[in-house]
């Protein structure tokens, strides 16, 4: 709930979405082996199974435009923290935005971070 | 990722929207002095605080309606877990449900749960 938080988070999910509209395969440097994401109630675990399932998404282009993003420490003693996103994902150039919402947990390691946990949803109507 | 993860984030799920739609005032059993919420933006530390801000909502009649629940471990030493939630509120009747995403982080306390880390958001198309 400090700045710094904040500022983290906000560099985190604008990498994060840059790296994810410009090549998938980039993300790999995000995840580790313990790594979990269940993208619309499909669970993947570890770095390479994650990055597998992101890049075989069946679109060509896409582009995440973030609405709100909200951060706070999820931890007492480590400099952890959990960043929700929601926003609209625009896919192959639809006039019809999907929404989504995204939550990250963050583990500091070595003056950066990892991605521990990721579940991602699209919001229908 | 296991059947128990699942079946405690449903259980405490079902029991939170529950309790939110019923009486306000009860939640406050879930939270702790150190949890952490924020509703909107807005950021709000401390059981007292925090059921302060969901009583005060400027609502009368809330209903809750899950759509979708995903949960994960939220680290490899402890029983902890993330909760995230996507669905509908159907507020004082109004027949346009607004759709909201919530994210909670469930500390395991004595045989059950509480929550440490709470972010929910209105998604607006």
């Amino acid at each position: 709930m400090s700045a710094d938080i904040d500022a983290v988070a906000g560099q985190f999910v604008d990498y994060y979405y840059r790296s994810f509209d410009a090549d998938r395969n980039s993300l790999a440097a995000l995840y580790r082996d313990s790594s979990m994401l269940t993208f619309e109630g499909a669970q993947v675990l570890g770095t390479a199974a994650i990055v597998e399932k992101l890049v075989s998404l069946p679109f060509q282009k896409v582009q995440h435009k973030v609405t709100t993003k909200d951060a706070q420490p999820s931890s007492p003693s480590v400099a952890s923290l959990l960043v929700s996103v929601t926003g609209l994902l625009v896919v192959d150039d639809s006039p019809n935005p999907l929404q989504f919402s995204q939550t990250f947990h963050l583990i500091p390691d070595g003056g950066s971070y990892y991605v521990f946990n990721d579940i991602f949803r699209l919001n229908y109507a």
